[in-house]
């Protein structure tokens, strides 16, 4: 329960700084007879993996997990599953004039302050490389929302820098290298980027993940509410600065009136609130939106500091994504699934009903 | 851990309906040796309580909270301090009209749904009323902060509607019955809450809260951080549908030259980020801000379904605020004072150097 | 998660001192739909009571509990459960004397040192008086896995000083004030009490706790095996000095050959294990034992020292029980409930099968 | 906390099965600033590591501990500490005949009925083998307990079978391969076990754990007291049946005038209560013993079933210790390490004291 694992019944744990040995992860909790495969992991590690297109960090990062436990015969047995990544292309050198300096916007300064001293490489424990663990634990438990209960996540970039998707198809969202559901936008996109790389900068950027067929009922209030655990979850992520549901910010300027998702016989007749009302599932969509700062690992000079505290210069050269919310789109699905499957089992286990016949303790054979 | 406990170190755990008994809660964790007592935390449930301006619910609580235990000779000991707050003015029968319906906007159809069925006096469990017992345990860990390190925690209302607070003055906010900053806007509110309340309609509102005073060091990357602890229990609170920190969204229309806080040897020149840097606090103010939707409990007639599934209207009576957002103010300020100390005790904990002198074992006398 | 809170689906809370305003504690993860009443844990409580016989402590404590939340219309809504027992008979002025002492055998210096200084009436957080609301809590998770799997626990005292229970008689518990299961040796316990009183010492005890009709497959391992469980939950019993299960410390000088409990097609042949096999319930009773200390209340005079360090004598007057281990016998039982409460919760949360139907989502109706 | 993690503010998650491709863990809430290095850890795993003397299985495993994240510059960062042994000599074929069978006295029964089925291979989760990350997670514990606060934690052999220790010299328990602290005892061990041997049988123990230099005030009451979290961490031991402190279960049989331990003026004159009053450390020794059954692998034939449920004769081959207990020493000693480091934070975390001067925030330079 220390600040690396998430997750009461469904639990990730994660390890890893950009330039050690190696990331990995354990996932404890997972029901057994999940089938699972290195492959079903790697397909969402693939997604988030740099150097696949233009528009992201030209850093090669293999990504390859390997499933060290937890696995027999290709399920899950119900026990803790291992899994790790062994960093490759390196390049610490890349790093060392940071060694002194704490880069505006970085984690250097608080890192220092808080533990005495930090890995300074490639941003050590603060880099987003960490995120690649979180993708993986994230495949297991989509894997399962899917197979078990039909839930699927669709995350997808719903605005970079001024540039916002009117419209949404899941299906365009997995052919562009933007994670963009809008194909007009396509070219102003590219446009956009090109312009920013010319000019050394980056750009923020606001990811949407929306939860289809989640069933009704998940989430504890009053703390873990189903929104308040994704809020936590999400806003765990790297550069991310806020987190929304629904109509989100968007309800400061609402009446009562407007807001309030009409239900009739036929089901709800809209989803303002994004799926959690009393911050459990109403069993709409959950729809959940993150605003991303822009990185500031740029080019554009800047003033900073050094760690004895005197005047200095910085110019971040490396190799950094102009846009980090690009890649978080499955980062995001990924803490999204998580959460989910921890609420899923905590509702499981806290509600099994008292009247009419007992409820199956899970597992047992008649013999037994 | 489950739903109704939040922190780690120090935590805090609820109990209680809108029209039950009583509501209570148990601080656990909280150091020995504060002075504390029942009029200490009265101030802030005085700040919460209904009925005080003609712009929040006529019900009258009178929320008159008795410390059971945890404290002796007027100091905390270290052990859990017990507390509780007896429901007086219930009026069952209001809400009778509403057993068999399911309001549009409330929890009424996720608690059936989630639990088979639901106490439906008032909301149950799913009111804004349990909020009381989260600004009492919020007031412990409010004078804790304050006394032992000079923080301070102002929350206001920063935006009702369409109006926006342009200036703030954390004098002014204990002046007016808006928790308004900016005195030039009172006139504004007072006629817009009139006019609402002639349409028998609801609106929402935006709250901010900023600490001040944090120490550098808070937060307990990767999932623990910070903001992303923040996001948790700031989320929790009933009718909240976004939080972000520092620019929040905005971040998404920005360029990194623009939004990284430059340090220099006098300190940061722009607080862009919140006080939050890799999940970590840097010494800034922290700074949150919520969105508030528009309580779902007015005049304006909606349509429905009853629990057998058939059409109905709703029309919700009652004494209703028409703006929660107005009297969430002293809510979230406790949630974030809660936080704040539960991440203050976790780093004190595991942050003790190894180097230099043997970390004190606290609490030890000399002849031990 | 401090440390006044046990289990972590079904979790239990607690508050209160010995002379304090009230004890207290919430139930959370209680499923929904359970009947349950004042009347159904004041039996248990009126077992722990003090002043029954001539054996136990003379203390009047008429330990009414009053439900503050959590049930609506007679059952459990499935939302945390507030319980409060005021403190009546507190005669504080018996403690004075011992304001500045450190009995032995007792937590006052320990908690001087840990906290700084003590609530000193009556032992106050360190007195068993706080065991009452475990047994509260416990009547709950005992009458739900009474009713919803047939569990039956059973607690008896099977040795005071050295004598022996030799036959277990569940019925024979409930019609004596030792809870002794061997009406032979009733006759013995009477004057061996009689003879200690007389001699103004205390004596220690083994009680033995049995649950029957226990699922198989409760416990996760590796860390929380279902005794690992239980022998926290055990061990926190004020005066506890061991836990064992089946045979215990017995099997210190066994073989394997004699130890292990032959499968045979009509089940086991044997329970030397007490019914836990690699930390999971294997479906045989789980019998557990505990180890009590003789209480350090006693008028024999004892040597120690004052808080300022000083040379000083001990008799404990008041109004103590000559044997804890006696009115210990429900608070074990109550300890056992909530765990084997807690680990079901967590086993059924986990374990929902993947392969066949999909797992119900608990409360959903059809039309959900 | 799922069931394979343990700890609140120092967490030790594990992985890993007996012929799974690698075992592993993760300890997070270390503090920053430990020297720590593979060959530290390498010592502990050593002593536990089998095929070392004739007493022992004869299964090689080099048990090479591979730390992957969490140390730079050779020295804890504060951040999570990735560990790995990758498993050698697995020989699976060894354990082809048990793959239907339900070993007596084993996990195979409940395992299968918990998860429905299980990875059968050398007992995968259930086998001791998990505990060698329990050791490499230890050591990391141990090395800050001794290097900070002078603790130093000694287990030993105190009973083998009939064979008790009579005095204790710790440094004797590193001279021979029974981890005896008795050096008279040593010939009747090696007559014992070689007679054991050719019975095909295996026989129980008792070890005991010391930590001395513990300092007053960790623990906390009333369910995390320090002997509670020591009886649930000793108790998840893979074949512990008891746990106890001090005089543990004599003290059924003992007076209050004996058990309670004299404080004076110079100290506590004898030590009855095993280091621990009230829950919380009194400064004396901590002095814990567990029970370990005697392994049920064992070449005695026995009687047990299948899991279609037919009777079956079983002889378990493979190579394996005939008393688990000797190689338990260096496990019992890492978990009573890894809960005290835990209590140690906590009580750090919480107890910092209110009056006097503001409590330092661990790692913040004077410039922050």
């Amino acid at each position: 329960m220390s600040g690396n694992t998430i997750g009461k019944l469904f639990t990730v744990t994660t390890f890893g700084e950009s330039h050690g040995t190696a990331l990995g992860c354990i996932v404890d909790g997972c029901p057994p007879g999940l089938a699972i495969s290195e492959a079903d992991l790697q397909i969402d590690l693939d997604r988030r993996k740099p150097g696949t297109s233009r528009y992201t960090t030209q850093r090669r990062e293999d990504d390859e997990v390997k499933i060290l436990s937890g696995i027999f015969e290709g399920r899950t047995t119900g026990t803790s599953i291992g899994m790790v990544i062994y960093n490759g292309d390196q390049r610490s050198k890349d790093y060392s004039n940071i060694k002194d300096l704490y880069r505006p916007g970085h984690a250097d300064y608080t890192y220092d302050q808080k533990y005495g001293f930090r890995d300074y490489r490639g941003g050590g424990r603060s880099s987003a490389r960490e995120t690649a663990m979180r993708v993986a634990a994230g495949a297991v438990a989509k894997k399962y929302l899917k197979q078990v209960h039909g839930v699927e996540i669709h995350g997808f970039l719903s605005q970079l820098g001024p540039i916002r998707a009117e419209t949404v198809d899941f299906e365009q969202i997995h052919q562009n290298a933007f994670f963009c559901p809008d194909a007009s936008k396509l070219e102003a996109l590219d446009a956009y980027m090109r312009d920013l790389k010319k000019q050394g900068d980056s750009v923020g950027a606001e990811v949407t993940v929306v939860a289809t067929q989640v069933p009704v009922g998940l989430g504890e209030p009053v703390f873990d509410r189903l929104d308040a655990d994704l809020a936590h979850s999400l806003m765990s992520i790297n550069a991310v600065k806020g987190v929304a549901f629904g109509d989100g910010f968007d309800v400061v300027n609402q009446k009562g009136s407007e807001h309030r998702d009409t239900l009739t016989p036929q089901g709800f007749t809209s989803n303002h609130a994004g799926g959690v009302l009393g911050g459990i599932s109403s069993g709409q969509d959950i729809v959940a939106r993150i605003a991303l700062k822009p990185t500031s690992s740029i080019t554009v000079p800047g003033e900073t500091i050094t760690n004895s505290g005197e005047s200095a210069e910085v110019i971040t050269k490396g190799r950094h994504d102009p846009c980090v919310g690009i890649r978080a789109v499955p980062i995001a699905e990924a803490m999204m699934a998580i959460t989910l499957m921890d609420q899923l089992l905590r509702h499981r286990g806290q509600n099994a009903g008292v009247s009419g016949p007992t409820p199956p303790i899970p597992g047992q054979s008649p013999a037994g």
